[in-house]
């Protein structure tokens, strides 16, 4: 299993279990009584219980109504919330306000607002300005965090701490450049070494003293990719470095309330595989678009994600929708029953609390537009009824609390890797990374094959197939594990334009991909994307063919079967897709990015070779089917009324019927079966 | 009547009247002699003789030929200009200079250089940069009126004076943030004040101090949007406020001469409802672009607003062009007659006056290629030859001069509504108020019935139908006075999306729209903005159908009849657009945005409703049909040669024939029934 | 011939023969030593000769390596450089590393960096980071490149001086506003001079004090456009300036040693027509893009415009790529042979030597994705054995070292017409310069006719026909020459919106093209922008017809014969072509954009009139026909074999075979026909 977290030895630290110990699933939302007059507050609590709700996060944004002139305090509301929470037996995720600092803080000390590259400072006035560096922001973030901590520790409400919000600040002002610096120095130790790790020589960039080095600024032309590269690890670093102060400070406090900041699934600033071990729970905040025919893959794909980042233990749903947002330029709003199955879909997927934002709508700020559990119209409206519907019926669900989601299949997926693939200056900007893993995730989808993500460097011997639809950038001894892993019997599928670059983004000489060549029994020599307005052909041994888009890649087999050729042009009868025996294992290579048809039918051959099947032998389209312990999840993504034999007599929790040879399932529909003796 | 101004009792004001009086329609352009030597200046008297020209626009961009350094005055020239039209019986709009400081002011006074809200200063160069709150810049601009002024009170060829020129600048520098803050002060009082306003309970925007607001800056994210609709007022105001400042000096040594400045149609940055009362003649700048066919009914939308900002007063069209402008990013001429249908269109709907930018092409500067009544090409030319042929025909019509154009439909217009509306992080950018205006204003202009534009303020009572195509925000008291106007005896009709917030930008919770909820019948709950790529299909209770765009909601009616529903999806069968007999009027709400055939039809019923026909009873496509005083305009907007039957027998002003049973328009083809005895 | 450079009498200059002498046709590319340890060196060296390498250029990105920290140097590994590759026969185009300073110039010197219109400063991090009116970074260049002069002249290996690099550079701070206005003080006198040349009389812009004059900054509106066309000139007269103190330095030095800068084809921010004279060798970077279907037509005209600046010289192709670019989004490889097909073009069209950016590709920095002569992947590679087999052939083509390309048709080109034209607030924006060079050319170039560029002061008295596809900017000389070419019996050929302005961009009032009217017979008076969604159709006298697109103009014939017609609304039956038959010649206009087909025809006429023909009778689509001195170019870039008839027996240098009635050319290939005796 991938990326276990690190836990100081001998201390036994509080987690998921700790919530849902005398709860079982978490439900509920962001709530946010500053925004409205005590009054409103005993109404939110009743119309709270009535919908089964027993978890809201408070406090998110309160650092100006705590601290409303620098030093102040005014935790007087707060304690009103908590004990009327507590006393309504619901348990609060109680946030540092530290995501917003009030517009004092860059009236007095402009130096905390952050400057983006361009060189622009960033105003108070919306939210999250402040320069992760900034010593004054991070002196004060602490102070309040401290008293906060110090005055809510024990108390009977406080369940859970959530640490900021949806880290992701990027700074470009020169307390970020010495900072920036700092990190450098630490990393590389001189500067001849930075030098050379940043290929200086390239367009006469020589660093002759540390105080040259600035961020990646504007500049008149592409900007040196190492220097970036370094930059967005350094980024995430700092911001990782400030949640572990915040944590530190409520861990020494509270040493048995669990930690959590909320992530934001595939989010490119910050590489949460290094986040996720600093938490006891890892939480998500998670928005598909109705208006995007591939949401229900793009979300399995992220609960997988989310789910491995925390090494397969249960994690929490901490923001979702209950029906529009207000951020995209045309928020749609979801469909009767959507709110359900997407709630569902996460708890399929090891999610074993399921929150939204927000709990009342708010009448003013810039999210008015935003979807609530409770609308601007009031508890009798279709929203509202259905959130209490789905609070009711979630009790049903108990029995899956604390179990884990079985994987085969490991995805491999890394941040600095995504970071470097996506610079300016490569062969085509129309490769990008989620796509790529979308792609290659999509066809186990579809077939019932549950996945796991894994960072690179994660021990992968539990895998019967390992998927890597893009690692640009990857280091020797990730490489030679995975050769390992083939050899002992694994089998792998590399997708193109992997194994390109050393984790310091040189590209690696000799024939691609380098340090798997061996393991693929193939080279190549050139990327060569394709003409967009025309598809490339490829052909099955069997005389059959598939089309793909965008690239294509010039290689030869050595040692491994062309199992798929391309045929036309300068490429035609050359290799599209490898296959290599190896040791115990097979190794695929594909090279160039076939369309889903094609990309389906490589993915049952891979899974042929790994003996790995879907949860049920056939599945219609839209329906997801996936199993959380004893019990087996069958959503209806599509648009029409399905039936799915099934091999055994179960029971629909959600319903209490039993099931025998097959269920039909409506747009929408959900079954959670649980098998009859 | 909508708007009437508001004048110091017992100080009649002079106005259009004063304009034309004796010398009928007005008919000129801007005139700007300082770009030619003096030789020339005699040559452009003698051509606007022969063009019939009576009224000049002069020294709009002036200031650095009278003040070419810091407190010089140079009004010689104009003093020959002014002498040399007035010898030749022109009278001069004479401007105010002040809409361009020349580049001495923004070198030597930086700060009066405007800042854009990233921070980017805005430098001299093209025109305009000024700071509205700028000391210097306001100091300096007084100054060179009060002299200007003096030396022109009593000039014989003075009549009438421009203030500056296209009022819109922003600015979001040191001074304006300080004027931002009074403005504040003014309006709220107390920071506790502001701060309940501005909602800055929502991400920690509590402001514990004056001096920490500023004006909506570039920020990391969404900007708070009371903020920023408090920033689009004081934007407004301190344009007004330096306005008046400058009105105030010419009034006081010319009470005789009247007073305008130009406004540029549904101009999103000024609000003109404030702005009209401070003038004598309301004055626009209009170009109607000839590459969109929306254009006629767009045009004739704007007229009538600029005539209803007046209060029906006669208006002045102060700038159009005799063809192609130059701004655009591909500038398609006026086909031939195009000139002639689009001043007529003026007339028709209330202009006594027909002004051109401008009369004679500059040969240098940016708008060397904006087309001219004289062009570079000089007198012998199509641009040239039409200009005098209109000029001539013009004393035709002097029988409308000073007449009104009746309506007896109102169409309600708001700019702080529309600031609000149009803020980021809504439903859908779609839903855009110019749209909605004209998307209800074309069915009505179709079939020739009159339209004033009114505030929601204003006094409704003289209307027969009161159409709201969208008021996002509206007060307590104007929604109050929308069902007291319904109940006694109005129709009504209320396009989605209304009714939304109090003037401060909160919505308004409760089902919506909450303060019509009652005079409606109707509530709702939700709004759902439709799938783009599939039309929303409605019927009627015929069983006709008709489609719609863009936005659904869930509404429910409560009293009203449902007289059109949705069909598919969660909202099949419920209300699309619903009718509510209530006292003695009626009340249409549309919850959706019809394509025009169903808001066509939507029209003819409500049209029915209240007892308005248009002043034809059947009109062909494209042909404009609008009754000012005693004279029927028919003009051809179409591309094809049609005929009109006509109710009685008239002669055409524009020809002296009479015509009877019907009369026949070729394309662009205008007549001016003046009915025979 | 067009554009001589003119040097010192008396002083013989190097040139291309320099170069050529003793090594033949010229084959290399940019070496970059300093990105790879030593020992790379020598098998880079030994491919080289395995390749056939004879010129590399080095240093172009050195200064960082050169000059670590202020005022050090390290020569001794440039020495070990130049040292290896003279042993080996290898010539060094050596060049100065000033295009881009090491960090520590923007990290001491903040004022070198430049800024951009809007105020951003931009920071190194990429390369160019120089203000080019910098006294400090004009200043250490020139130190740094007269030691670098100074340490290797007489070095057997040096072969060229390389100054810089793609100069493009456009700066907008305070240093440059400074030698603006010393620039204008030099070309303008007065200030009085100044304000009538920017016609500040337009929107109050009107100076009183030099200091007030800064570069075009960002301003709320449409910039003074003779204030940027004049930036325009100051930008490209600054760089020139740097250029020559830089060139200056090495002349001093090493008298016998040429000297170039690399030029990039159809650059627009710098006026080749000055620059070339001031070099000993004219050289170019050339990147077809293989997406372009227009490319080989591109790439003839860039040739003919480079083989132009340099009076009719061999010229030097500095720069090409073996394979892909990556420096657009999507970088097509290029297919087999494309390489050989374009580089022998270059040869065809007069091009002494062949390079490539770069020889070995990089592994780090912003071009690690560039394609290279030896790939990451090594020398048994694709393109690596393409490169290898057109270095041998090359030595084939030693005959056409030195010879000429014969050329009777001009064509016209003026950057600053150029600048001018495309300011904004004009007619259209769709009409650029560059599109419309190429749309006069292609026909031309379809037709095996070969075309010199000529800038409009050229003598034009070689040519039997000029073509202007656009001189939107024209002085009274050159017109007046245009107008003596043609009495004289020259064929001139003028495209729509030419002779619009004076140099100071001021229209020319009266019918338009003023100076040009009595040449061509015929004189308008207004552009006309044609909608876009419809073509506008034109009829020859014959009855046939053919479209155009974009732009028409309202003309009338003055003694011109009406040769085609608009057919459709105001401009029916009106003149589209026009042919004047005046003195001994025949100038004709065309007052719209026709399509290709239309444009075909009329070159077919023109040349007629002309008595020019092609250097073949009969050319098959996509292939392209050229001679250079004694050879006869055939090059297919088409899809699909042809054959070409031929009028002679001749020998084919790349192959030694005879070839007689017809050559057969399958896709990409080429011959190089020497007439057999």
């Amino acid at each position: 299993m991938a990326g276990r977290p690190t836990t100081a030895p001998g201390t036994p630290r509080p987690g998921m279990h700790t919530l849902t110990a005398g709860r079982g699933l978490l439900f509920g939302g962001d709530y946010n009584p500053e925004q409205w007059p005590e009054h409103v507050w005993d109404e939110d609590v009743e119309l709270m219980k009535a919908a089964g709700v027993n978890l809201v996060t408070v406090g998110v944004f309160s650092w100006g109504r705590i601290e409303p002139e620098p030093g102040a305090r005014d935790f007087t509301w707060l304690d009103r919330v908590l004990d009327l929470l507590g006393s309504a037996g619901i348990a609060v995720d109680l946030a540092t306000p530290t995501a917003s600092p009030p517009p004092w803080m860059g009236h007095r000390w402009p130096r905390t607002l952050p400057v983006d590259e361009s060189g622009h400072r960033l105003w108070y006035g919306a939210r999250n300005q402040f320069c992760p560096s900034s010593p004054v922001y991070r002196e004060r973030a602490l102070a309040i965090v401290t008293d906060l901590a110090d005055r809510y520790a024990g108390h009977p409400a406080l369940a859970l701490w959530h640490v900021g919000n949806e880290y992701g600040q990027i700074c470009h002002c020169d307390d970020s450049a010495a900072a920036f610096r700092a990190w450098l120095r630490e990393r590389y130790g001189d500067l001849d070494t930075l030098n050379e790790a940043w290929g200086t020589t390239f367009w006469s960039q020589h660093y002759s003293d540390w105080d040259e080095i600035v961020t990646p600024r504007r500049a008149p032309y592409i900007v040196n990719p190492t220097q970036r590269l370094d930059f967005a690890r350094f980024s995430s670093d700092a911001l990782l470095a400030h949640y572990r102060a915040e944590r530190d400070i409520l861990r020494e406090r509270t040493p048995d309330t669990p930690v959590t900041t909320n992530f934001m699934g595939l989010f490119k600033p910050v590489d949460y595989w290094s986040w996720a071990p600093e938490e006891d729970i890892v939480s998500n905040d998670w928005y598909p678009d109705p208006a995007d025919p591939l949401s229900p893959a793009r979300t399995a794909l992220t609960h997988d994600l989310i789910r491995s980042l925390g090494g397969g233990r249960p994690w929490l749903l901490m923001e979702q929708s209950p029906s529009a947002v207000n951020w995209r330029p045309h928020n749609l709003p979801k469909p009767a029953g959507q709110l359900r199955l997407e709630s569902l879909q996460a708890v399929a997927r090891g999610a074993d609390g399921l929150c939204y934002f927000q709990w009342r709508a708010s009448a003013f700020g810039s999210e008015r537009f935003h979807a609530a559990m409770l609308p601007h119209a009031g508890p009798d409206t279709r929203i509202h009824a259905e959130v209490r519907a789905h609070g009711a019926e979630l009790r049903r669900l108990d029995p899956v609390v604390g179990t884990p989601v079985p994987a085969k299949v490991a995805m491999l997926h890394d941040w600095p890797s995504w970071w470097a693939l996506e610079e300016r200056g490569r062969p085509s900007d129309r490769l990008d990374l989620p796509d790529q893993l979308l792609r290659f995730y999509r066809p186990l989808w579809e077939r019932g094959v549950t996945v796991d993500l894994a960072r690179p460097s994660a021990d992968l011997t539990g895998y019967a197939l390992v998927v890597v639809p893009n690692l640009y950038l990857i280091d020797d001894r990730d490489a030679a594990a995975l050769t390992e892993y083939v050899r002992g019997g694994g089998v792998l599928v590399v997708g193109p334009f992997s194994g390109v670059t050393d984790p310091r983004g040189h590209v690696r000489t000799g024939r691609f991909p380098a340090p798997l060549r061996e393991v693929l029994g193939a080279s190549g020599e050139e990327w060569m994307p394709a003409p967009e307005d025309r598809p490339v052909r490829c052909r099955w041994a069997d005389g059959t063919g598939f089309t793909a888009r965008t690239w294509t890649e010039l290689v030869r087999a050595e040692g491994a079967g062309t199992v798929a050729t391309f045929t036309e042009g300068d490429l035609a009868d050359r290799p599209a897709v490898l296959r290599h025996e190896t040791g115990e294992g097979v190794a695929w290579y594909v090279a160039t990015i076939p369309e889903p048809e094609g990309l389906g039918e490589l993915t049952v051959r891979a899974l042929a070779d790994a003996g790995v099947t879907g949860v049920l032998p056939e599945l219609p389209p839209g329906v997801e089917a996936v199993r959380r312990g004893p019990v087996l999840f069958l959503l209806n993504h599509g648009a029409g009324t399905v039936e799915v034999p099934l091999p055994q007599p179960s029971e629909d929790l959600l319903t209490g019927s039993p099931v025998h040879d097959r269920v039909t399932l409506a747009p929408r529909a959900v079954v959670a079966l649980s098998p009859l003796p």
